[in-house]
């Protein structure tokens, strides 16, 4: 008997369930719904650019009407039935933690708090903790720098802990009305399975992990004195958190009656644990030992196993390694650029005005260079440099210009510098240990530029491939739920088997042209010398701290 | 009674004469002729774009034509008449020598030469001879330090022996043919004068100290021994050119009867010694001690005088310090940018696709911001540098940028960047203790872009002139003419005084603002880093070849 598993997938901007065949990975049905509230489902403060919130009324609209949606849509599937699906994976942003009340109901809800942004959703890039950072990554350095050594050494704004106590700062009424904080990815989850009191979820590995400093190495979250040392209320809330995250081979739960009978669905069918979507992302696209995997959109992550049984030492400049964050029993490592279809659109559209047409034309020109042919150079750090110097005031460079340098040499100079960064990020994680072989790409721009895909093949020498799914996070979310269910009732007792059988790559492959490469390996040895210099490596100390001290007088003068 | 000049100014694509009233120097009629050989006035080889070379015929043609056009409206003047012209000025781009037989006639009209590209005129932009200009270098380095002292260091493939050394080994045909070469600003007074043997022409000690390594220090031009390592037979034609050359305040001749009837002019008036355009230009801004003058065009001309009777050391980088080459008495300083309105014309018409229209757009954005607000720093550097590093193979730079740049950001950047290098000019004189306390500004740039003459004096410190007259060449050339006539025939017995009646700048100054010099001060310093960095300064050794090494692979990749 056929079945089938759903998986969600809350982006930035929408959320969206698809019908999963479990014994070949195929979509059967699907459907998105866009977040309501704010601009493009992002509550905004006109004041402060740094701020981003989401509410949390919209992911449950959202959950009901994209999975009633999609299941609708399958029931004209030959061999379909609702009763044939044996369970559910979610994914989700993160960090995006949301504060809630001793029953699991987000304050948001509350009409006290309705219109109060700082009761919301925090989205991952809300920036407006970055104090906050600073502060818990100076106070590590010094009393704990192993909570450092896992998460590349600095801790972000965009993480919980900074979050959670930008909130305690600004805003103590709902920092005291938060019983806790649910990362988006653990809250879902939780809502399907019933579950009404904060202690009782089960929190994930992967957002913990990576976010709040979580590792049983040391005892869970960061100990309550270092949390005291920020402020003696988070060191209160530590037992209202979590004291042991769970990997993606534990269930969240089952789905509950209301649940049940609000999706169509059958009652007690298991929920996987959540995770991040880059993370199910990875396994939607077949993550394995050796296998990069490589989400490229307006930014991108880079997701790693290596697996346990092979001691695997802090990787600095690594953003995060993480026990069975992404695979169980394999440590999960996650690295990333902070620009990359951002930077091709910021050329295209801001510099020279263009729309899609441009997108192509530029395309189709530069495709016709050949490597260095136009003399150019550039730093991909135009949102900062995420891995491996994680520096978020880093700025881009370009060098080699002249009186004759056109906007589609620039372009593909772009491109390059992109490829660029992920060599180091390659370099650097293969220098310690893990194999890095192959690379498979998700993501439209992958699927779109077959030019980019040719380069970074030639410039990383890695054959890129590309996933066969374009919907690799929720897939990798249905793939949990297979795993969740189990061979027993359809699904599968493992990752390996239920990623055997339901992901896939295309045909295409992009391989190294060896002469291209030859080429790209000079340049690529230029670029990591301005990497070093202006990456503040220790010999071009003059150089150093050029990018930075434009931006502090830039700041001066923006005031 | 009144009397008039005319000063005679031959540009990279036409020739403009002009009548000027010795009393103001106000110019009361003009003519232009544009070159009708070649494209807009450059023989071009489609094979090689290192070629330009221009009709000797044209300048001929356009003599007679810009000058009684120019007298013919000038008739319509209150109390103008061609008797009433005392005298001549002429002043031409360079170096750009042509090669004549032994009765001073180009090749190029000789029928066998007509439609040989090597008997034309070698324009001042013609780069073919680039291998040589290194070789003189290299040769001159080794055993006559003391001509590269002169001009900077390092020798120019866009000057005289270059050139002809290159015609030599190229086509000896026309280099046997050649009785002598003439730099254009010898050749046109001396075929006013009427002078028909190249021995007996007046030669300028602005093209020959300039262009020619001549110094009377050292006995005239590079001495046949040092030629004879060259070539020996350029050591043969050294007696065929010239062994002492002239200041401006030396007749280059008087007017002929052919050309006298030939341009409806008094026989036997005088006709000054030629100058290169930036010279004659300087004087009608005004040169003098102190004042820099300032040619803003698609590059600059930097012009500085010192009195003679301060002994003047050799200051390394700047590309020329020769005895009364500007005004007689004090040596003339002759610096440059390779590329400043071409820059903003590469940014605007090449990158942002646009035209006037986006110029003046983004003119008033990039007005609107404070300096350094942008974040961005750049280099200057598109068409390499002239003066102080004196090194064509180096590139633009940019950095700074972040997601959110704007096309006017880069275009104010790229503004500043050519302040901050002629800021680095002026500060390079100084220290060899040459005194600049104001700059006069010439050309189009200078007039009609506020913004640009605000920054330049934020920049530099210093206040901004800009000169009174928008044909300062012409006018300079009108001067020495006033000059060559003396004040008995109603002219001027020395430039001092002919420039304090005849030249004068415009009512509006652009002076520091003090606070915007503050921040711009900070900016210097970063953009010093990445000059020295960048430009190959040794502590820096590891990012010095890093624009040079790009060039090799563009070379090779171009081919």
């Amino acid at each position: 008997m056929k079945s089938f598993t759903i998986g969600i997938d809350y982006g930035t901007n929408s959320v969206r369930a698809i019908v999963v065949d479990c014994e070949t990975g195929n979509e059967i049905a699907s459907s998105v719904f866009n977040y309501p509230t704010g601009r493009q489902g992002i509550i905004l403060d006109p004041r402060d650019h740094n701020l981003a919130r989401q509410n949390p009324v919209d992911y449950l609209k959202g959950l009901e009407k994209t999975v009633t949606d999609a299941l609708e849509k399958a029931r004209s599937r030959k061999g379909f039935c609702p009763a044939k699906v044996i369970g559910l994976g979610v994914d989700t942003t993160g960090s995006t933690p949301i504060p809630v009340d001793k029953n699991n109901r987000p304050l948001a809800l509350d009409p006290k708090f309705k219109n109060n942004p700082n009761a919301h959703a925090w989205l991952w890039k809300d920036h407006t903790s970055a104090d906050e950072a600073v502060e818990i990554t100076r106070i590590a350095r010094k009393v704990r720098p192993k909570f450092l050594a896992k998460c590349g050494g600095v801790y972000s704004s965009e993480w919980f802990w900074s979050k959670v106590w930008h909130c305690l700062k600004i805003d103590s009424a709902v920092f005291n009305a938060a019983y806790s904080w649910v990362e988006c990815a653990d809250f879902i989850p939780a809502v399907l399975a019933g579950i009404t009191k904060p202690e009782e979820i089960k929190r994930g590995v992967c957002p913990a992990g990576h976010k709040a400093m979580y590792c049983e190495e040391w005892g869970g979250l960061p100990d309550k004195k270092f949390l005291a040392l920020l402020d003696r209320r988070l060191s209160s809330l530590r037992d209202r958190l979590f004291h042991k995250a769970h990997s993606a081979d534990t269930a969240a739960g089952a789905l509950c009656t209301v649940w049940a009978n609000k999706l169509g669905l059958p009652t007690g069918i298991p929920i996987a644990i959540g995770a991040f979507d880059a993370h199910y992302g990875a396994i939607g696209a077949g993550i394995s030992t050796g296998t990069l995997v490589k989400i490229i959109g307006t930014s991108t992550c880079d997701c790693i196993v290596s697996p346990k049984a092979k001691k695997l030492k802090d990787i600095p400049g690594i953003c995060g390694i993480v026990d069975s964050s992404i695979l169980p029993g394999y440590y999960g490592l996650e690295a990333g650029q902070s620009a990359v279809g951002d930077i091709f659109k910021w050329w295209v559209e801001v510099i020279c005005e263009g729309d899609g047409a441009t997108h192509a034309r530029l395309m189709s020109t530069a495709a016709r260079l050949k490597p260095g042919q136009s003399g150019l150079l550039a730093l991909d750090w135009n949102n900062g440099n995420r891995t491996i110097l994680v520096d978020p005031k880093l700025t881009g460079l370009l060098v080699g210009q002249t009186l004759h340098t056109t906007q589609a040499e620039v372009y593909r100079a772009l491109i390059e510098a992109t490829a660029f960064g992920a060599r180091a990020i390659i370099e650097r994680i293969k220098k310690h240990g893990v194999p890095i072989t192959r690379i498979t790409n998700c993501g439209g721009i992958a699927e779109k530029n077959p030019m980019l895909m040719q380069i970074y093949a030639d410039i990383t020498g890695c054959a890129m491939y590309i996933s066969g799914s374009s919907q690799t996070c929720a897939l990798g979310s249905a793939i949990a739920a297979a795993v969740a269910a189990g061979a027993k009732t359809g699904g599968y007792n493992s990752f390996e088997k239920a990623q055997k059988a339901m992901t896939s790559v295309k045909k295409t492959v992009y391989r190294p042209n060896p002469a291209a490469k030859k080429i790209y390996d000079k340049l690529y040895s230029l670029y990591m010398r301005l990497h070093d210099a202006f990456g503040g490596v220790k010999k071009f100390a003059e150089l150093g701290p050029i990018m930075k001290e434009l931006l502090d007088i830039k700041t001066v003068q923006n005031k």
